[in-house]
């Protein structure tokens, strides 16, 4: 289905290539007054076209709100919203009718549904996490009432990382370069390696990471539904994504139990907290007060900037010739989608508390 | 809540220290002739006490069937199934009453609850898995029905690993040895190292690889259920379960896209296929008919085997005294649970094609 | 939460007086095509002003379809869709800021979430059952492709009523008249009660009765989700609805056994059917092959044509003035109403089968 | 499937030829003190075997609750249960293995599954409310806490009917006589027709009433969880119900506006409230603070006590013999059936306020 979160519910509909993409958000609280112009930043912030390194398409993606406020505050009713496609440029997209793009999901849908809209990926097309930005700004907005900031940025592009793990950051750093990375001088390196693999026609991967702060301890469940569930799952929705690690990660199956245990420790205020993070802020599935940290990683997107051998749907050779309009790294634009799929995660949890 | 899955769903109930522990398995299809001797089998893989390297708790756990079976054969009704507790020494725990263990849940649960189950973990408890591996015994029989076959196995410990990714593996080699190995030399090496971070009373995490065969193309969801988000969702259930990738995971967010593209081809019977399976056999959310492919990263248990610092319930400095009755490395009992997630997984999944 | 359905799902958004309503459709499978004319033809049977003895606003309510459809075929993806709204003279509704009216949701949405929207009744306008009879047009498609029929009609408006429990009817006489009732005689007498009525100020209840034909046996479930269960539940959502049963129904509770039970017998082809079907097609919470039968109650609308006491939020009394735009019976637009939500459930029990 | 409810759940299993029913109770808060012995005796008042006028099958139903509970306290964990199954005499049935029951799930199972359990009617069998009412048990003490109370009572029993539409009751009267019925007088004449009708081998329906007090305004949804689409949802899935309606219910459909509007006004203290009760207790969906009263239709069992010509599996005429084990009015014991569903209903819509 088409339905993210349970007490906070992101329904949404749409393709890259029909009239409008949107979506339903049920279970947004009465009284709250929304920022609507925080919702229209936060789906700039995923806008092909915002730099050099990003997709040169220009979508004026414009969200309008068609239920759910009365004079900009929400009444418990559920908040309907579109944004028009505003490039259809179909023609282009005819030779892909017959053709399958490697390591896409043509082949799947059409080996699913025996059918496919082959104007641009259609569901799997990366223009989908629109719907789920404007959701997740609704999220946040909520969440900031209670004090939970959710900062993500950009932690690897190919074989250019962050020395440390979840450091500290400052979102104004952030978003002051293209990648979106905390770090000025690794920015730099970073955005120099996507712009040099952009120029020989390829593609890289990179990482994601994620700082939720202001958690308060008590919020998740603790079987089905345990808050590191939660978010793996949302996060492994998002188009390229190849893994989600929580605290230590995968770095805890290497190590040993005497390192990697988080010691309790009192605070000034008498408060039970601890003296680490190794456990990213959650224990038994129930978040402990700590801030929360994950990584999501994003695989180099498959569409090549380059000629690429492919099969027909009736499994001939043939050739795809370069499309040209994809970014050479996803990772900068995730940003913002891995951000408001904590939110709406999040806000699920804290509407269940 | 307490369940798992959709059209295949599992519920489950108990603690370590009831009466009993158990669950209902909602949607198994009628007519299928169950092997209730395989899956008691099952059960036995994940308990304790089967060799110098894990617990030596002896929990005797007879799982019994109260419905849903006529003749040994599902009628399509819902399968009751439980569990009894046997050995409840809760003298043992008073120590626990008012002391949160470090890196457990005890202080989360507290959190949320303001009351806990301190004899044992209660729902955090690993012993829970023993419900999630009936529940999966029941899916892998409807699975097998169909050709699909999951295997998984422990591919590190610690500092100590296979040399390939997904390799070819050998069910009978993988059980033949204590650490569920499949190259015998390596696990030889697993099961030193366990011996000796046991010996010091400190403890090990470790990584569980898994391969999916005859997974037809066409299951999952492009969306909110796309298959490996219902597979991370549900890894990040098991208890010490730190990370999830799928495919080239991890790995991608280092590479290039014209390395990590599998390209189509067509094979002996002229079906499209891939010439590699860096995409872990999922394109967009749905299975594309090569093997699922996909890691579990699991971090060393928090119950030391030696004296630890901690606070009591009001934020008093205590120490907690050793146990001594943990695995020094969950991995290979972890083993036949990532086993059991994944096929109440792909239950659901086919279930829904 | 504002969806219908679980295999087919209908998600709405929208009030009265916001920019428009609408919703998504999840489950609808791929590979149909879609006659778009027939969607819009149901949306003007629920439409006001098509008669002396409806309401006179003239909404022009057309739907626009916004994804999930190729060259007018589905694709398997959600399909979005809103409605314009076009008359929001929020003016009129200013009396209404500060003053409940008697027996509408004023009260109760004002206690559940501290707001409401004040401008004709919010979600629980009838105007938000256009979103479901688009919903329900596109699940009628699907169901008619698989031979099954579903036929509402008047049964009884206030003391006049048809003979016969679950007549045969004929759909073409059921359009023909204003009030939708298969007897030309006693849809002119139903006709000049409700303008009589309609004349006092006054307004005046009715029955919906509904036949399914062509449910195979077996849709539906033994528990929980009891086919009779799940269209109790859809048909108690519509607006004024207070009573549902089916079959024999409230006339079972004062028979015997001897005289209600449908004996069995085997048809010209040697099937088994049954002699009668007191059963209303249902047995156990599953068809069993015979028409489905069932009835829906709907109240008198409490919007008087007169002035009408009642009291302020602050609890002071105070007089509403006529309002004079509402149906003085909504049963015949309720029609469409019952068909779209019967719709939705056979849908969805249809997907599950 | 098989779970009732969302935010309260709770999810059976069992037939009445296995080794148990039972169930699990998932979304109990945490804290609570559990009156054991009040949850075994709602299950005493739907044992069989009470009176002369219910069938003398002694089931000597006895509750064990397997976890969840720490000293007779909720912890928060869900509460697993069973009942074991005492007589288990098959032979009995042996004559139904190939043999339809007229107006049974007999074929609609074998038309559904291909197979059923043919020893006693497999989930469709009254027994499988037993674990109904013990989930319900564990709903009314929750609301209890909140003062809310559940009162179910017999007002029908084929044509002896109580003269009043939700009169007011007193529990003691009503548990005071075998048919559950609140005038004592009507109580006799009730019993004389079972026990007649009883005489002839033959049954009888009957109505339950059902009145809900302490029920503050804002509980439900306006939506597709209205509360009283919930309840009617819920109410359908009792075996041998007909029909649902509240409030004014059918007899709305043959009044005016004018006289079924609930006028407000205030009471002694200055709160809003309405003169009469014809809504039941709800607007749109949301409770208004007035008690909440419905009602249920109960078809006579189709059960009878002498011989019924029938088919077999192979559509062959045949002659099933009395059998004479059931209920000849299944009204007295639905009652407490009607509370627990009522209640699990109730506590649902508590814990999403």
């Amino acid at each position: 289905m088409n339905s993210f979160g349970h007490s906070f519910r992101l329904t949404t509909f749409g393709e890259s290539h029909g009239p409008a993409l949107g979506g339903i958000i049920d279970g947004m609280p009465a009284g709250i007054r929304i920022d609507l112009e925080a919702v229209q930043r936060e789906l700039d912030r995923r806008r092909p076209g915002q730099s050099a390194i990003v997709t040169q398409r220009s979508e004026a993606d414009r969200v309008e709100i068609l239920s759910g406020l009365l004079d900009g505050v929400t009444t418990g009713t559920p908040i309907g919203f579109e944004i028009r496609n505003t490039s259809q440029r179909s023609a282009d997209y005819e030779e892909m009718r017959h053709t399958f793009r490697p390591s896409h999901a043509d082949y799947t849908y059409q080996a699913k549904y025996g059918i496919r809209d082959h104007r641009g990926g259609g569901r799997a097309s990366a223009r989908e996490t629109a719907a789920r930005v404007v959701g997740g700004a609704f999220a946040r907005q909520l969440l900031a009432l209670h004090g939970i900031t959710i900062t993500a940025y950009t932690a690897r592009v190919g074989s250019v990382a962050l020395a440390e793990r979840y450091p500290h950051v400052d979102a104004a750093v952030i978003e002051s370069n293209d990648v979106r990375c905390p770090d000025a001088e690794t920015a730099e390196r970073m955005r120099r390696l996507i712009l040099e693999v952009k120029g020989r026609g390829d593609t890289v991967g990179g990482i994601v990471e994620c700082q939720v702060t202001g958690v308060p301890a008590g919020l998740g469940n603790p079987l089905a539904d345990k808050l590191q569930a939660s978010l793996a799952g949302a996060m492994l929705t998002i188009p390229a994504a190849k893994g989600f690690d929580y605290g230590m990660g995968f770095d805890g199956a290497e190590g040993l139990g005497s390192e990697l245990i988080d010691l309790f420790t009192t605070d000034a205020d008498g408060r039970i907290t601890t003296l680490t993070n190794h456990s990213g802020g959650i224990q038994g599935g129930i978040s402990n007060g700590m801030p929360l940290t994950f990584r999501v990683a994003f695989k180099p997107v498959a569409t090549l900037l380059r000629e690429v051998a492919t099969v027909t749907d009736r499994g001939e050779a043939t050739t795809l010739h370069a499309r040209g309009r994809h970014d050479a790294c996803v990772v900068p634009r995730a940003v913002p989608v891995v951000e408001a799929m904590a939110a709406i995660v999040l806000a699920d949890a804290w509407l269940q508390r």
